[in-house]
């Protein structure tokens, strides 16, 4: 029997060096190959990503054609062209068929593809299951032919073998077209490319993009922008959040004389001053050399950086949907579902994960044509993809389903877990460098500073969920209330005059005491010179009222509107506009009118009204000016309405003298203007 | 201002070369480093799987030591000693320096590391965030003294750097000792080393593991058998679910001189017969070199061998749990909640997905304390790993969600989703691969084999569950009827018979009437000298009965158990033996006695009872004996109970000639023995 020592000689003998595309070649689930389904819908991803992300950096208007052709059983081919600006030839077997090579990498910037790894994937994929190469068409504006060639993934050295190659013409300027034959299966639904595409287009509308699936139907998601995004700039690493290794690294790599150099331009955020008072607080050189600055010191000045009050992380180098592409989307989503309630989107300010900044926006609808009893519907996105797998393995489901949206009008059992209702929630991550729970980047890994944001984005949007179904409830309520005033009260007196042979009393003082508010009330009339959306406001109390309106827009819908009467004073920049009424008598009312161009996209929601010279008590369909507001607007303006708000008060208390007209009285409401 | 070419060119220059170690340094959350919890965890689970992985190897019993130490603030010491059979010198630094170095990836034999990356990744970790290296202390049997390696990973080149190193006397024959210092945090709960080490030990009862935790606690998991599992045997690739590329691989490695041989030796399950037909259906020579059949010819060869009757995959590849130990955990895991139910575990048959044998277990348990009014809990293991974290984004956890548990006695919302109820589920996956969704391996991916087996597993645990349900129903009913039958009507009796001056007549004829059915029922009765599990056998029917009875026992506790009566039959492998009962009269009963050593770990629920003799809808806490029994059972046995029923139809015929015994007649039973 051999003795124990050949255990260790043997187990030693076994160890191996593992080649890295070996290694995902075996785990290829890892990367979003898991099954026939999915591997088609990461090879149209990877693609797509590459595309857009090309065309964007080259400030080019992304367009794309995906073509899925089924060859025979299992066995698709996918082409994905781009206009992108091309691959220089002497790099195109590398970018396709070797793992872990890119340049967004090291760069600090939003972008799609960070990791180097997918289209590689999804030739090594196809090397795996059909053993054919991958064909890579690419022309450079430059050049006047395009460079064809065929590309396999060698997975032992990952290294890419061209297996043959060509030149020939292409009648397009520029751009790149991939074409893998891989094992796959295409089925339409939930998590199928068209699924896929439509999330892009949602999130991407400066993109135009056609698919043809396997049965010929060809589907064309047209642009509905020709801005493209702000171009994401390149960034420094910010300080928050760095580990001891990663600074380390920055100052050993750094290329500054100084340390004091260093601080200002190897870092984001790090002010002179705050420099300067970084290197008292650490007892460092300013004139020393960053490599020099190791082990002890090094930990001081991690910690005095993680310490210091930075300057925050700029957001440029981040590309977030917005406001306006968030409501957009949501409605392309949800076609004619048509909810009752769109709450204003909301966008946090970037923060800072490990050096990366980041941030987070959140839209919300609710009601309408949405189904009530199933858990509430999900769209996740990361720098502007669409997540379609991995939902329970995802930071945006754990931070919704940690919320207690119960406070907030939503069913959830026991207060934890996905709540139930009609609403659709829509989360988009964007950063520098998304931390993915894998390389398939379906899901987003928990992170304790993306989790704050998420939960308090979330938070956010529930507030207007909440402040809506409150809303509706009281015009719910006020509204039952109306029915019956308005319509049995003055049959009552009729009756009960003619019963008494008197004549009818004028009922005003009572619906106005009983009533005892000012309603603003907003429509929305599509019709085909415009859209005209007229606002009611009534004076459903007992005194005259002399108000001051407030209204605060998307500020894109307030530079589109023309308003009659025109408004007393506006902020273009914030979408606020202001109004001092006429003098509104009890029962009286008066219609402000907004016109915008025919098919603008504007909801009743749109518009948040605030009114000021009476008290939140006695306002329906609008509340009372927040506190922020004041401070912006004219003095002159505030004035008025306290001077306003005095004299209703005075005039409210001799009600009776005020001379009412008898054929409105019975109920009706008069029209001032 | 440059024309765009420059584009094309100014991208290609940031192109890059990604080194790996970079790549999960910047995506650490990948590798289970998401946190500073998780990161804790993740260390002490590389450390201990490499530990039982090595001592299991070499057929040691496994001998852990964790200690935890607070260092400061957020930074923590782990070190974990082992006593398996070390490492050579010359393999230390890559072993734990290295990313993608290791003994397992290329093998074909279920192993708890398969990737080469954990341990390498804690002390990327133990660097990044404190800049500390990871000390390594490892003595093999044939050396005297031990090596002492202070090791850093080297991130750009992905390369082990020895900071220093040294030779020290170590006080045990062999053994490894590993060192990180790193950025943690330490909690107890769900996620903690604590409930890590505490799964480990339920499902590797062969190991002792000691925990030292930060303030000094001392917890000592002690092995529960002595007896090592089955070392898994190395085994060759089987060619279901092998992709076109693997075998092209395969093909081109074989040293085999020719085809033929490469078939019989080179893969698992191809019989000289079936490699004989594969060759004539593809009509490829037997002698041709393996490396010369490519592309369609290789096409031809993969489909046939897909489609071949091969041998199934051997289990000896692959290390169960098995029945014993998961109720063994079970109940470990359970303590003082005690369960009503243990379902028999469930261990389906080994299968295939890309040529890698798999198989499931599923334990489960119901009632007793656990909590009626929650999510179902479930303990999830791979390859005898608890898996703690992304429990969302598990195939053990959809498959779950995917049975209509409604059908077998639980609660679920809609028929989909976690159940609710009081049920325990463990589930083990063993593979020689196992499909991990990221390099932490802390969840399954998705994929339809395993899904498959998953699924078949969870219902036949879930149909054990529904016919206990079924059974306590109908035991609760009976046992009402009993209770009104046994108390009320013989004092209903008395009553009348007062009131008429008459005797108590004879109530036997009625109450059997009323209640008819043959009732079985077990208890456990723990003593110092033993276990003994009486078992009452009563008729409640107005017939006599001869019945065979019939018991399906855990063939160990067959083995450990002495009957009174002696069975008339055993079949010791499938823990099955049998009984002639002496003929029963009418409420009369016969008590057959099970005993077993002191400690014996035995429940009620470990028998299953079967009775022929009677119809199905008289018996209670018994089953009629089914279809597969009857061709292994003796026939003459059959006879005797088909005898033995037509006896018993016969004499039911004349049950009033039957001379009942007066002062039993009264509700009592008479004993027989």
């Amino acid at each position: 029997m051999p003795p124990r020592p050949t255990i260790a000689q043997q187990l030693a003998a076994k160890q191996r060096e593992i080649s890295v595309a070996e290694f995902f070649e075996r785990n290829r689930q890892i990367l979003g190959f898991d099954n026939l389904q999915r591997a088609l819908l990461t090879t149209v991803k990877e693609a797509v990503d590459n595309g857009l992300d090309a065309a964007e950096e080259a400030s080019i208007l992304p367009e794309l054609t995906v073509e899925i052709e089924k060859r025979k059983d299992d066995r698709f081919r996918v082409a994905v062209s781009d206009n992108g600006p091309g691959i220089l030839r002497r790099e195109i077997p590398n970018v396709f068929g070797k793992l872990l090579y890119g340049s967004r990498f090291y760069s600090h910037r939003q972008a799609r593809g960070q990791q180097g790894i997918g289209i590689s994937a999804a030739v090594l994929y196809a090397n795996l299951t059909t053993a054919r190469p991958t064909r890579i068409t690419s022309k450079v504006e430059e050049e006047d032919t395009a460079h064809v060639l065929d590309i396999f993934l060698d997975t032992q050295r990952n290294q890419p073998r061209v297996d043959s190659e060509d030149v020939v013409l292409w009648d397009r300027p520029h751009g790149t077209r991939v074409e893998i034959e891989l094992k796959a299966r295409y089925l339409r639904g939930r998590q199928s490319p068209f699924e896929y595409l439509r999330g892009t287009a949602i999130v991407n509308p400066h993109a135009r993009i056609v698919l043809v699936e396997p049965d010929g139907t060809r589907v064309t998601f047209e642009r509905a922008t020709t801005d493209l995004p702000p171009p994401a700039k390149e960034t420094l690493p910010h300080p928050y959040g760095l580990e001891l290794g990663e600074l380390g690294s920055l100052l050993k790599a750094s290329r500054r004389p100084t340390l004091g150099e260093f601080l200002a331009k190897d870092l984001q955020g790090v002010s002179a001053r705050a420099a300067k008072e970084l290197l008292e607080r650490t007892g460092l050189a300013a004139g020393a050399k960053p490599a020099s600055v190791q082990g002890e010191a090094q930990e001081r000045l991690l910690t005095a950086l993680h310490e210091a009050p930075l300057v925050s992380p700029s957001s440029d180098c981040l590309s977030p949907i917005g406001a306006l592409l968030i409501k957009r989307g949501l409605r392309n989503v949800l076609g004619e579902l048509r909810p009752e309630f769109f709450a204003p989107p909301v966008s946090r300010p970037p923060k800072v994960r490990g050096g990366f900044p980041f941030m987070v926006e959140v839209g919300l609808v609710y009601g309408g044509g949405l189904p009530s009893d199933q858990p509430v519907q999900i769209l996740r996105f990361a720098n502007r993809v669409p997540l379609l797998f991995q939902q329970g393995a995802c930071a945006i489901t754990n931070a919704i389903a940690s919320v207690d949206w119960r406070r907030y009008g939503l069913d959830q059992k026991g207060g934890t877990g996905i709540p139930s209702g009609p609403a659709l929630l829509l989360v988009h991550v964007a950063s520098t460098k998304v931390p993915f729970t894998s390389e398939a980047k379906e899901a987003i890994a928990e992170d304790p500073e993306i989790d704050k944001e998420l939960t308090l984005a979330l938070q956010a949007a529930a507030r207007h969920l909440r402040t809506h179904l409150s809303r509706k409830g009281r015009r719910e309520f006020a509204s039952d209330k109306f029915a019956i005033i308005q319509r049995i009260l003055p049959k009552l007196a009729e009756r009960a005059s003619r019963m008494v042979a008197k004549p009818v009393p004028d009922l005003t003082p009572v619906i106005t005491r009983i009533m005892d508010v000012v309603n603003v009330e907003t429509r929305v009339n599509p019709g085909p010179d415009g859209i005209r959306v007229p606002v009611e406001i009534t004076n459903f109390t007992p005194r005259p009222r002399v108000l001051e309106l407030f209204a605060e827009v998307p500020p894109e819908l307030l530079a589109a509107a023309r308003f009659d009467p025109a408004p007393d004073g506006t902020e273009p920049a914030l979408g606020r506009a202001w109004w001092t009424l006429p003098k509104l008598l009890p029962n009286a009312r008066t219609t402000l009118t907004a016109s915008f161009p025919p098919k603008s996209e504007v909801e009743a929601n749109d518009f948040d009204w605030y009114v000021a010279g009476i008290d939140e008590a006695h306002l329906l369909g609008a509340d009372p000016l927040p506190g922020d507001w004041e401070v912006r607007l004219p003095r002159t303006i505030v004035e008025a309405a306290e001077v306003a708000a005095q004299e209703s008060a005075t005039s409210g208390a001799t009600e009776e003298e005020v001379d009412y007209d008898a054929a409105e009285a019975s109920g009706g409401v008069r029209e001032e203007d």
